[in-house]
């Protein structure tokens, strides 16, 4: 995969419309209008694996505007959601998918989710209502708007004598590792957060951190922001409350992996997480 | 300056004591316990500049927990916040702060905005309490837990034949412009907010986008990631109703204004805004 997974969204946002109201009314009034097929949050495909569209019913208003393919605007529905339930299922939907695809369908996923925990307003407790064409809200009362979370997480790779350090969760799936990850804190910048969190999770002491690629992972909404780094020793005390295992991984295990061998020494994440991304990246550079 | 402002907070976050109530308390106990002294919600400095501490008054409980410095607690107060208010008094305070102690007080005053705007469970709209040491609050009705935003953006210099795209918005100080910067979305990477971005507040077609540095930035809660890309020509179409004049600035013109030259083109934005050490790299490389 050249591209990271949830990017390459082949719509024009128009976010500039997005505030005006009647602008909005006008484009989910087009008659070739699209609505975006949804089974629970699931994406619904065709047997070509293409997510798949319903012309949009005349005078529905609960949408959010995804934006413009030409001049044919797209919407989602504004559905509601079981707050933290976070769908295994869907993950084979997504390799069946193409990222555009899963660009878009992963937007209109992280604003349902948002949506669903945000009815009521942060400020002073009335509900709110949805404004901006379903990218924010806005309180009646107090007239506060709040607008959709994006959580910047770090998720890193640290390397020491040509290994990188992976390690898995007890509630992954059996024999799957990957790269460890975090959310940035007030107060810290990316390289800060990539330090503390390999510190706190395995005892590794950090230093030369390196950007390499971001994505949008909407479960529910977070930008995954991938670094590696240099560790300066292969020494780890690793964070029991978090990890169950890790282990020192070499390019021909990590090549292994990614080619689905089955010798492989673990299972590697799927293709659309950007830990996976962040594998080929080490393996190829 | 060699790295952003607002990073290299000398505090142990020790964020794994958070959720340990008793551990905090016994922290706060502490005899050479510390509180950050804040005159609203800005840092109180001493002749030499340095961010000053009293204290921690025994019994005291509305604490946010800063971190360790060896064996030395350090807190912040929760005090009230006026909602929305921008005082752009602190940056004459930050111009005499090291960057170190910028960043301990940035943590601590996105934390006491968010705090001010969060009284309320988002969810069901109850009154919500903090917890996790004052790094989250938690409603005593849904048990819903909420956790400090930290808002990702991108800032970015769009870069053709040698020079950069400056643009300054009405509200900046007389003679200032800076690069290009907004939220990024749910459902997009950073380069791809880069490439909106650029296109929509200027018309530039941006390729090539690579990062180069981030930091916190306190005025909420930002996460300010800072990137360079190519732009596919110099013609500009401005988006008049976010920027009102914009240019692209030579080497030259960005070396006299971070010189504070009498006659430079424009003015620098401070050296503890990102868009400083964003100029700052690029000339230098």
């Amino acid at each position: 995969m050249n591209t990271p997974g949830f990017t390459g969204a082949d719509l024009d946002r128009a976010d500039n419309l997005r505030q005006d109201a009647k602008k909005i009314a006008a484009l989910a009034a087009h008659p070739n209008a699209r609505l975006l097929n949804l089974a629970g949050l699931d994406p619904v495909l065709d047997d070509t694996g293409a997510m798949t569209w319903s012309p949009l019913p005349l005078g529905e208003t609960n949408l959010i505007f995804l934006g413009l393919r030409g001049a044919i605007p797209h919407f989602a529905p504004i559905v509601p959601v079981q707050p933290g339930q976070r769908a295994w299922s869907v993950f084979a939907i997504l390799n069946r998918m193409t990222p555009a695809d899963a660009a878009i369908w992963g937007a209109a996923r992280s604003l349902l989710e948002w949506h669903g925990r945000h009815a009521f307003c942060a400020n002073c407790g009335a509900p709110s209502e949805v404004f901006r064409a379903g990218w924010g809200r806005r309180c009646a009362v107090c007239a506060a708007e709040h607008f959709p979370r994006v959580d910047p997480v770090v998720i890193m790779l640290a390397e020491h004598d040509g290994r990188v350090f992976l390690a898995r969760q007890a509630q992954y799936p059996q024999g799957r590792f990957s790269a460890l990850a975090g959310f940035v804190e007030p107060g810290e910048s990316v390289e800060e957060a990539v330090a503390r969190e390999l510190m706190e999770e395995a005892a590794i002491e950090a230093s030369d951190v390196r950007y390499v690629a971001s994505q949008p992972w909407p479960f529910p909404g977070q930008l995954m922001i991938a670094c590696m780094a240099q560790a300066a020793s292969d020494r780890i005390v690793l964070d029991t409350t978090e990890l169950e295992e890790g282990f020192w991984a070499t390019r021909g295990d990590v090549a292994a992996a990614l080619a689905g061998e089955a010798g492989a020494r673990f299972l590697a994440p799927p293709p659309f997480a950007i830990a996976h991304f962040l594998l080929s990246h080490w393996i190829g550079g």
